[in-house]
């Protein structure tokens, strides 16, 4: 799900790479039909999902009457219920019907969409316990501490786990000061240095929301206390993050930065799938370094860490004002700093609450996204 | 078994750091009674193996009546199969009757004597299939290997495995050309950079024998072929080995250099001891780097390899004429680079010869040891 974004291509190399160990039964993708018919072609692929009628209308006269097509939220539900491996891949809060309906089904939920995890963790406990439903983070940094999580001997909440160490590259502007950080343009902030990812989750790196976003993710996905997730800054993207044991070892994962890997590591368990990605030469001056984030800089990061002491609807609301002041950024309706003070005035006005149905949910996510776009227009 | 060396040393302090986990039962040293006894004071130890009678006297004078005292190499066999976890901390090859008798035993052996497993690999082979017998190896890399494979989801000679990625300091010497290393000194070759350790290890470091010795300890611990073992200079000494697996994906183990981590976690297993050794502070400026080892300044590490390639005894020959070597070399009979040339020489002469037993083992140590002596005299 997803099929036409940066993740969705990089899945579809892995199955380019390995055309006899998986069938892809289904595709969707937003409003680009020629993509998704060109996918569809290639691939033998006989149900898609599109995000409205007019698109599923267009994308019809392209892929003629023997393709099943589903629209909006409701075709994603169906199509995630399908398939052995559901792959969701889809940008945003727009991505949370494939995972619940994914975990209800008992499948497999190769998850690279952070954000319905994070905002839904609640709604996402329970049906992840269904027979069958687990959860596969194809995010660089959740993938390495999955590896690294097999060398403990304990499960869910691991206390043999001192604490999880997630890395950051820092993004385009580590080592910047506060002062330095006024102003910076919308091409600095999409020029990251070490990956190649779509706009969102580029400008969500920049601030170190992401990171903060992935510190909820890792709490949620591991069942570990925020307090025993800790970040560091690790500018080459090599060790992609690490896992600390009671007894002072350090478990890392590592690679040059390549999502096609955990992306083949989340499909090819229980077994690895026999192609390198991200081969590491470790003979020609390899260095890695590490440091300490700068808090008073990338204020991004306290505030996941309060969203995730709150709890409740908190997570929900951090996510959905900061996707609404990415856009305003992106939009060029507010400036890269705007972002978190946007983020941080809607946090401002949080108010305790449980999250104990989608609806909720919903509710808190619109009134957070509302609040995020009124603070933008004054 | 070897109380008084650097690694015994180091699990008593693991021990006194865990008073209700464990219990020590035995000890033995070689001829250093009086540490042997205030050892066995402390932790109310009632049978201690001693390398010959004169020192089984002068311990007894000691320890008084009630201890038990074992003598030579029947001794360590006795005690060797005594206890639900054996140490092994002997230096040098005097270590293989600790290895046999605890694997027939079928005892935990946690191994810091590498040269009884390298010369006997065919015969420890055997014996390591006696029902609870199981080698932890207490070596800093092979240990951190040991953890990387948690990630495996094969056994050996573990198929999803491309290769085993030994780090090496690289030593006192490292970055020395071969004329720079013509007349090195004996203290020069006993500063280790990195760790604190007893001599014969220390040299064994500074040619990089010690990680050729190491190539061939992987490689029979974990029963895969030396060409899938690599060998990378770290001069850190954080990283302690690093496993590649067939997806492109590196597991490494890392930990301030510290040999109470491994002793630790033989002894713990399948649990963790609730105490940090050796923990990494990420936050101060910690930098990692990578290099290709000299073969040419260190010919130890082709050496091994072709021992292992050879099989048989050659392994045995490598091991034994090193052991002699080095001995010379510390008693100021031969250069630093003649430790290696005396090997070499002794490799030369090697016929290939199957082990199949204790006596063939030790004919063909007698007759190693014999050439490199003979070499060295002229």
């Amino acid at each position: 799900m997803g099929a036409t974004g940066s993740i969705g291509s990089q899945t579809l190399e892995v199955f380019r790479r390995e055309p006899d160990a998986f069938e892809l039964v289904s595709i969707s993708g937003g409003t680009n039909v020629n993509e998704l018919s060109t996918i569809a072609k290639e691939f033998n692929v006989r149900h898609i999902g599109v995000s409205d009628d007019h698109s599923a209308s267009a994308l019809r006269e392209l892929v003629g009457p023997d393709v099943a097509i589903e629209v909006g939220a409701k075709g994603l539900e169906v199509l995630s219920s399908n398939a052995d491996i559901v792959v969701n891949a889809v940008v945003g809060f727009a991505g949370l019907p494939v995972t619940m309906s994914a975990l209800k089904a008992g499948k497999r939920l190769a998850l690279a969409n952070k954000e319905s995890l994070i905002a839904a963790a609640p709604l996402v406990e329970k049906v992840r316990s269904t027979p069958g439903a687990v959860i596969l983070p194809i995010d660089s940094e959740h993938c390495a501490i999955h590896q690294a999580l097999a060398s403990s001997t304990s499960s869910m909440p691991y206390p043999d786990v001192r604490k999880i160490i997630l890395t950051a590259s820092g993004g385009p502007f580590r080592g910047w000061s506060k002062d330095r950080l006024v102003g910076v343009s919308k091409a600095d902030a999409l020029a990251h240095p070490t990956w190649s990812m779509g706009p969102k989750i580029t400008i969500d790196s920049s601030t170190l929301m992401n990171k903060g976003l992935e510190v909820l993710e890792a709490s949620a996905l591991f069942g570990i206390e925020v307090d025993r997730v800790d970040v560091v800054v690790h500018p080459q993207s090599v060790v992609h993050s690490l896992v600390e044991y009671i007894d002072g070892s350090v478990i890392a994962q590592l690679s040059m930065p390549d999502m096609r890997l955990p992306i083949a590591y989340c499909l090819g368990l229980p077994g690895r799938l026999d192609h390198s990605w991200g081969k590491i030469d470790f003979t020609s001056g390899l260095e890695l370094t590490f440091e300490a984030p700068d808090r008073e800089a990338f204020p991004a990061l306290d505030l996941a860490y309060s969203a995730a002491r709150l709890g409740g609807a908190a997570p929900a609301w951090l996510s959905a004002a900061n996707e609404i002041s990415v856009e305003a950024f992106l939009q060029g309706m507010i400036s890269w700093q705007g972002i978190v003070e946007t983020v941080s005035a809607v946090m401002d006005k949080y108010v305790p609450t449980a999250l104990s149905s989608i609806e909720d949910l919903l509710e808190n996510d619109a009134n957070a996204r509302r609040l995020a776009s009124e603070i933008i227009a004054k």
